[in-house]
């Protein structure tokens, strides 16, 4: 076989992307897929969690070895292994390494001037901690008061958030509980409050801390077809309607407001920790 | 004022880390979290998100020299900046800069042969793609069969969890839900499930995507007597009851589980993706 058509067989394989961790690997994996993300290629991610004993990085080692035999070429291989001798045995492989976790470490403990623990397991808040507790009792509240269910408890809430139905608010309160632990209820804006001409009279009292999601009509339709194909709930006019009426309510009130029609949950999120001044639960 | 007294007074200042990125800085500020773990000093994380002009990157380098004439010591700066010249001009600053983009992006184009492409905004998904509709329906889908509320549609899960109340059901279906787009029912049992010696009879057809969770009677009872202080259902006697008779259940039935009491809901997620072998939906 010529080098040539070698190559042309290399290219249609995805690379082999490995990512090798002694705790659950899920940072590591998001942030590599937004380095590989940058090369326009397709890759094929293989997460390798909870990599804790020197036997289990051997098997690894081998399982990466064996995909530059098969594939015959390097496979990348990024590591979060705080174990030194764990790390070696994956550092001496056929694979690119890229160590995400020593790269760091090391002019850290220079800057620092302080050895660094070499601890396994310090990633993830410990499951008895009360942090942890915190975050759970977040999860429960955001559930308790999703969609307006209950008004109880309002005051704890640490953001309201606030808008027509389907603008993401649901989506919006549990990954603010999940991921920061933060009491995040969320209030519907139903044509009644449009008639009204104003807020649910049970958030008077909390104006500050409510945040509205305001969403594109058309997008807003497409999304409420889904559920309810042809209502007029879903019709583009009635979309155009509630969504125009919540957009001028939220700026008479003088309540801050973001669009989440070309948004991740993640940039929702961030905005709104931003805009309310949010301090991270850690 | 002599050398050792300005140490003393540097030393009880918690040393400020920056972490700057053109997107949310969620994964930066988590992969940078678990760095910073591994030493034992305090730190003060300040999250810099959307640093997408170069004018807001003079306004954060600012900040970040302001600090160092401040603290009398650099602050640490990890960046996940596309663009070079916002890049560099953080990079300029009195900051100890830690690029966690650039340092991986030079080895891989060197191995793919191939440039980056230098994109901002590829990391997250985009709110209108595919991928990003699944996991909103995934969540929908986790919160409308979260404990047991619904029969229907079970067949599109992905996996069931179950286990006895508060053994950590709900917020795992709804991190794997919205981390990973997993359609995650969860079940509860309960006493008359113990009485029968059975299964839920619902669930006989899908065994092969249930998964159990099991936790420390003990730790079960704190739990529910936070909720329910002082009830039969949550006394010590009636958790060890519970907690028992559903793992004899998952034994019998070849349910695979694990026990929650020591886990992150991130380290169950894991394991449960591992065990299940989902593929992971991108």
């Amino acid at each position: 076989m010529s080098d040539e058509s070698q190559s042309i067989i290399t290219l249609s394989l995805p690379r082999t992307v490995f990512i090798v961790s002694d705790g659950t690997g899920i940072t590591a994996e998001t942030f590599a897929h937004s380095i590989l993300a940058q090369f326009e290629m397709r890759f094929r991610q293989i997460r390798v969690p909870f990599i804790d004993s020197l036997d289990k990085a051997h098997e690894v080692a081998q399982r990466i070895n064996e995909i530059f035999w098969t594939d015959g070429v390097r496979p990348i291989v990024f590591t979060t292994l705080v174990d030194s001798q764990t790390n070696t045995v994956v550092r001496k492989t056929e694979g690119l390494v890229l160590d995400m976790f020593q790269t760091f470490i090391e002019p850290l403990e220079i800057e620092l001037n302080l050895k660094s623990t070499h601890a396994i397991g310090l990633v993830h808040q410990n499951a008895d901690s009360d942090a942890y507790r915190n975050r759970i009792e977040a999860i429960n509240f955001s559930l308790a008061h999703d969609d307006g269910q209950s008004n109880k408890n309002l005051r704890s809430a640490d953001v309201i958030l606030l808008g027509v139905s389907r603008s993401g608010k649901t989506p919006t309160s549990l990954y603010l509980a999940l991921q920061y632990g933060v009491k995040a209820a969320n209030y519907p804006l139903i044509p009644e409050d449009f008639i009204r001409r104003r807020l649910p009279s049970t958030l008077d009292q909390f104006k500050e801390k409510i945040f509205g999601l305001s969403i594109d009509p058309g997008r807003l339709s497409e999304i409420r077809n889904e559920r309810r194909p042809g209502s007029k709930y879903a019709s583009l006019e009635n979309c155009r309607y509630e969504v125009n009426e919540a957009e001028v309510m939220m700026r008479r009130e003088g309540i801050k407001w973001l669009s989440s029609t070309h948004k991740s949950i993640e940039e929702i999120a961030t905005t709104i920790l931003q805009e309310i001044k949010l301090e991270q639960r850690e």
